[in-house]
């Protein structure tokens, strides 16, 4: 149960950002521009560093609707499986690999990303930009992570739940729209 | 020296927020609606919480900053340095201990957070809102602080660099303004 009082219908992060919709509204703007705005990452690596970021604090449901997301954009569940398990196999390009460790560094500490990390990145022809998203979208996670396990939002169980938030992510973003979570709801 | 190609005028955020202004606003806005916004909770007291979790998670810029601001918030530098360095014996209200306690378990990760910290928080009085509020800091601290060491981006050793970003932040709060960092500059 959750520690606060947030809507039955809205499990996870859509009841906590429905809970203060004016806090709500920097989150989404921010997620938007950095997971849907220009960027010479796709979308789908972009919710893999988010997959992964999230798998790395163990919060259940933003690694799940993440991963579901990662799958539905890249068109395979195996990429988003041994990233979170196996990054070394993972099959994605080498700068993807070293923007991954930087990723996973910047989830456990900012002082755990290494001047080999970016030395790594940069040889795989990662740019500053790119760099520097990868760090925000870890950084981004390791918010959203924190906020919906330390107020024990609920986390459905059932996988098709994360298939349906997944549909709204790829096809409506990040943005607040109207009726946005209607097919969340049993 | 930072990661990618920054400002060099403007160390630790200041350099990161100039860097990409659009993801800039989004992080600024969220930050003035929770520490600067209508609230039961002080300034004085929600920078506590961004100093105390920015000490926890090793951010030398951002707990010189948030820690510097406080102390000016609250008149005192008593009450910031217990805070981080002895909690119980810091001289804040039980509510504010009990919220520290949840602010330090956030930071570390939400799983931290228990539903024993939960019902002390309660038990001082503590509404759903300021425990929301305390979570969301704690993350949005998490946040920053990834961000900052993430890039290695500059942190000043003279304290008065951090006695005038703390009267900026005082005064101005965290919104966009120009000519926001002119005194931050030798």
């Amino acid at each position: 149960m959750p520690y606060i009082e947030l809507n039955k219908d809205l499990p996870g992060i859509t009841g906590l950002l429905d809970y203060r919709k004016d806090t709500a509204l920097p989150i989404r703007q921010l997620t938007q521009i950095l997971l849907r705005g220009d960027s010479t990452l796709t979308e789908g690596e972009r919710e893999l560093i988010a997959s992964v970021v999230s798998y790395g604090n163990e919060c259940a449901f933003c690694t799940a609707a993440h991963s579901a997301t990662a799958d539905l954009l890249l068109g395979e569940k195996e990429t988003t499986k041994k990233a979170k398990s196996d990054p070394i196999h993972a099959p994605v390009s080498e700068k993807m690999k070293a923007l991954l460790d930087i990723a996973r560094a910047v989830q456990k500490s900012g002082r755990d990303v290494t001047p080999g990390m970016i030395e790594n990145a940069k040889r795989e022809k990662a740019t500053d930009l790119e760099i520097h998203d990868t760090v925000l979208i870890a950084a981004l996670f390791s918010l959203y992570n924190r906020y919906v396990d330390g107020l024990a939002s609920v986390t459905p169980s059932d996988p098709s739940f994360y298939e349906r938030l997944a549909l709204i992510l790829k096809n409506s973003g990040y943005l607040p729209t109207p009726g946005r979570y209607d097919s969340l709801k049993k």
